[in-house]
């Protein structure tokens, strides 16, 4: 039976991060943290907008062809859009009454997540493509449009994944053991000169084979190693279509047993009686003949 | 609760496009888009050939081999039916009382752009192929067999979709992040000389993981790619394979509490009769009371 | 509401095809047909350890390196089973009194099928493999061993795919028209120079694509082509996770909605009481605490 | 209706193995067998970092940059390991009272295979990597962590498939049969110089399809081939995809039948009553007669 559900913090952004008392602090937080005002819509849009375009200068700039022909704008570009949300940063940490509470926060980390890592490129250019990260910042969309039913409905999947998370504990221990144990025997079938190189790179080769997604950089070779990876292959697949078959069958069986006609007995009022039923369950009365439409 | 439905025109075609009022009007719209009368049903059959017989001819065009030995025929074959699909498409603009309606409808556009890429061919001679977009046309074989039952089971999953449309969008929103960010991951750890030419070619490699398609053009080759690659197909996997588990165990469950099988009427012998039914369905009896084994 | 059950010949095999009425045949048929008997059971297992023998016979002719070693035994094997199966075929003939129910049977037709490839193979060689098909008379298996369960279950399985022809051809119908369309879309904008040589070739791609399997012999090169890739990637992944993720979604609520729990009220017995319940639903009484083991 | 459960022997291990009378082995015994001592519980987080340290070491020694900076120690750390395993076999070989049911119940297999690959690798030194079989070891991980939810749930789970093997095993069936019958007819119509070398070969194909995996390794080049390939990659997937569609559709159809969030108590207010549900669960108060809106 499901547990009864932790209380946690539900109380609105706005209260948990302590608004501000007065002057200048409250008009900057209304504008940036609060979407009721027209002002603040306005904000967010353009928020969302430049974080959009932030993101195709990333994309862009990862491209050859189009870093030949553009770098400089989008280099630039790219500088002026953290130099933004750098100092939107500081504002959001400036206006609030508890700044630690907000950098903690998933949005908090997520604003950080979206300026930091043009700061580590100065140091580790390699790094420069994650300025993507800022992607996550688009979370805040859902808030934007108003569209706390989104809100609602994300939060009940979220419950159902916790309350389900036991069970899918289970069954990812078992799949990571099956990959171990059946990646290492691939490894000892095949070996090396077959493209199964070490232990870790057979269990990546088991993981591509029972998740169906099948690459195919490294495939077996020997037949005995052929014939296990079509053992994993139809357990990969079969985990997916046996229980969705069995589901269908009981679905069916159901349905057999109980199909949810409108057929009213005209004494009781019940509904749902079957096709076939000629007294009514529940009152004893004769029912109508069934008509087909 | 589900919501109401939104009243849309569901007025028959005839209806909505306006009956016209006489005359070889009158006679021609009743062959084209009616389907009750033998030249009716006539008329669509022979449509159907047609199109069927277009679409194997620009299939076959595109086979080196086939036009080859014949692409005089093939090239003919082409031009007689765009020529008898654009005088029919001109026959149901005339014959019917409001045209524009017509031409704004799902049919009607369709109809347009099963006649237009043979004209733009004309320009642009690597667009004929689109004239497979003819094949959309078949969409009229529901109505011409007189399958209305078809067509109200695709209404009905149209609304089940729409219903859904909201947790759908959701859902869309959270994997399109997860492939953007960890589409960039793998460009900033595997980088161009290991496949990963750009952000957008690791975003396509991304999807071809998560959807479990994996081509193998696009392979990771480091062991830290190769661990983060591990990830995405067991989250791509798992999202069909986990709900399904979950499903499964929750149908089992409850089949064992509310089993619908075993009870027997006394006087009639019938079995199945629900747990709470209190009169046999079949003879009208007093069903003793349920024990439970 | 499902369709009444048009009436099929269900009469047992030995019924419909006719028992003769004496004398050797009936002896040959009993051991042949029926398998209640000791003859009759012994006759069916030694049947298909000669099944099973014959396809592994096929299977190692066809690997090379055994072929060279045992190409000899292997044919002879061969001729000597396909000559006890015609003999077999023929002894089924004559002892029925109505030969040519059985000829046009399902179990008639595959041992028909079971022999046939080999007198085949006399003129085309290359047809020899389809011995395999011989493989088909192992579905008589469930027979031998008393299995009516299995018959019963698998007759239950087809009966719930008739009830849902009508769904399952529309959803068929949508999916060979999106392959075509996007398939030749995909024509038109890769080229045959990217290996999308031909409309077919490209529909096959879009199949591979749609169904998830990317053997990755055909894939898009340009941008525009992986962009419509991934449209078609996650529509074609989609169709599996998101009916499963609603399903999950609907069970879920409803779980809560309803647990199945084993609350008994003691006053009118009935059961499944919501755990936070405190009166029963039927008959008003209070109910004891709710006790969590 | 599902059968009676066989009974199994349930008892716990300690029971089944025969907890030994006392002195040493009863010392040894409360501490390797059982958790519920802090010396037990000791004991077993032990024993699980010993083993996943064991399995790192045996996977970075197929690592070929690893083992040539590491090899002697990785070489000397797995020997001790396997020492340490050993005795710690033979200790519970010798402190129980019943050795023999231990040695041939599931843990006791588990617990050989962990040490046997060392030995066996003395005589064929490529065995050497199946020492990563002592990862099922961790199944021990759920005992130790107090998880009996956890080992509840994976009964409960196993219980679920035994229920229904039959049909499994039918299903199974019928997808081999389909796998070798259209892997031989691939076999006959592309041809051992297209890649399928032969039937086995084949056979490994057709598995990759159906299964959607497509390494790719083996691809259809005619057009027949192709065809039929395209068959079996619809079937393939729509066995996953139109049960669940089929499933969804029952769900929306019996959710907008029986929706039960509306219906609310006049005297608490409370919602969510069942349509059939004549008094209020959580006040006892009378329910207004359901009206269907």
């Amino acid at each position: 039976m499901p547990k009864p559900i932790e209380p946690r913090d539900r109380r609105p952004e706005a209260e948990r991060l302590g608004r501000p008392l007065s002057g200048w602090r409250l008009k900057v937080y209304t504008v940036i943290f609060e979407a009721d005002t027209r002002a603040g819509r306005s904000f967010d849009l353009a928020l969302i907008g430049l974080v959009l375009f932030s993101i195709a200068v990333v994309m862009l700039e990862s491209v050859a062809s189009f870093r030949a022909r553009h770098g400089t704008w989008l280099t630039v570009s790219e500088y002026l859009l953290t130099a933004v949300f750098s100092i939107e940063y500081l504002l959001r940490l400036a206006c609030v009454r508890h700044p630690w509470r907000y950098a903690r926060s998933f949005y908090g980390i997520v604003d950080l997540l979206a300026v930091l890592p043009t700061y580590l490129a100065l140091f580790m250019p390699e790094l420069y493509a994650l300025v993507d990260v800022r992607v996550l910042r688009l979370l805040r969309v859902f808030r934007v449009l108003k569209l706390s039913a989104y809100v609602a409905e994300t939060a009940m999947l979220v419950e159902a994944l916790r309350a389900s998370a036991r069970k899918i504990s289970v069954f990812i221990s078992v799949v990571v053991m099956i990959v171990v144990v059946l990646g290492t025997v691939m490894y000892v079938v095949e070996g090396p000169h077959n493209g199964f190189s070490s232990i870790p790179a057979s269990i990546y080769w088991a993981i591509t084979t029972m998740t169906t997604v099948g690459y195919g950089d490294i495939t077996p070779k020997t037949d005995f190693g052929r014939a296990i990876a079509s053992l994993m292959m139809l357990v990969g697949w079969g985990i997916l279509a046996v229980p969705t078959g069995i589901v269908t069958a009981e679905m069916t069986a159901q349905r057999r047993q109980r199909p949810a006609t409108t057929r009213t007995c005209q004494v009781c009022l019940s509904e749902g009686h079957l096709p076939e039923a000629r007294f009514c369950r529940d009152c004893g009365a004769s029912l109508p003949p069934y008509q087909r439409d």
